[in-house]
């Protein structure tokens, strides 16, 4: 069974603070054109999304630089204790080299309430490095980053070519469930991408 | 093995004739703002994409409303013979109900070149009648599109709930291979998006 853990993008996808809003445009019109086309203005961090080290580190690589190999792997679902991440909860997961390790936090509840950019648990520096020595392929949240200020855990993951996914939802759907992941950004050059996130339950 | 079937996108990827071209343009800079971040403005059929019924029909249903099953599946190889779909090729290549059919043209070479836009096979009805008959999920071309004028092929296969994917590259490293398709769109709410698609060797 195949769980999208893909949020849409429209004009309403809330944006963090100080991102572009979407814009989308009708291009083209079936009554005029013979087709209906439109042009779409996103940012690169817009909804379910994926971070490259481009994003946080000077000279990072950028996201197509990335074989598609990275994009694919088992996932773990590790839930937070006490709204907090929790390095002995991750411990227990039984993380092994190339996994894609979520992180439930359920703040994907708030995605529409200011809330959601505000007041949001940080990934401490010992969950990042734990990632990053267990060379996982990709951690994914259901939150707006693993962040607040001066991006620590960002760029240990990103520095360790631990790629991040932000914005997920669904993460529900795999509780207690084995699972593959499927996280497949647009081929953008850049620091990173809109992405479609799909879970495998196996 | 995961072979990447994606061009990428960026300011020169050629768009079809009339539509917008891709334009982008920073955001959020590292030395002044912590972070890279870039605003992206894209058609909806720009690069290796995907088309959803409401491209060519009136109240036809857009991209989102598919289910990501419709997304995945067994892929199947076809070649053109002496520069044309041949319906004996096809049906001669075993399709199964929810099978993805990519067709090979060769077209990708001149994805760069004027004639990439002018001077391609069209998809005879008869191809994509069969198409809709056997239930395939989508099929995929290394070619703009499967039409020239009046849009007969697209009607047919999208009426028929068959997807439509263009823009593919590298079709010839599935040559006598068998494989799994995941061809993920961003999730727009809209007549087609552009997408990640790859193949799976089995």
């Amino acid at each position: 069974m195949l769980v999208d853990l893909t949020v849409p993008i429209n004009e309403q996808t809330p944006v963090y603070p100080g991102d572009p809003a979407t814009k989308i445009a009708p291009a083209g019109q079936i009554a005029k054109d013979g087709y209906n086309d439109h042009f779409v203005s996103i940012g690169t961090h817009v909804g379910t999304h994926m971070d490259a080290p481009n994003h946080m580190l000077e000279n990072g690589k950028t996201l197509d630089t990335f074989n598609v190999n990275q994009f694919v792997g088992r996932g773990r679902l590790v839930t937070l204790k006490d709204d907090a991440f929790d390095l002995k909860k991750l411990e227990d997961a039984d993380i092994q080299e190339g996994d894609i390790v979520l992180f439930q936090s359920g703040m994907n509840k708030k995605y529409h309430e200011a809330e959601y950019f505000e007041n949001y648990p940080a990934m401490p520096k010992e969950i990042a490095e734990y990632l990053v020595k267990k060379k996982a392929k990709m951690v994914g949240i259901d939150m707006c980053s693993p962040d607040h200020d001066e991006f620590i855990a960002h760029k240990i993951l990103l520095a360790g070519d631990v790629l991040i996914i932000e914005n997920l939802t669904n993460l529900e759907m795999l509780e207690g469930k084995e699972f593959t992941i499927y996280a497949f950004p647009i081929k953008l050059q850049l620091d990173g991408a809109p992405a479609r996130v799909v879970a495998e339950i196996t």
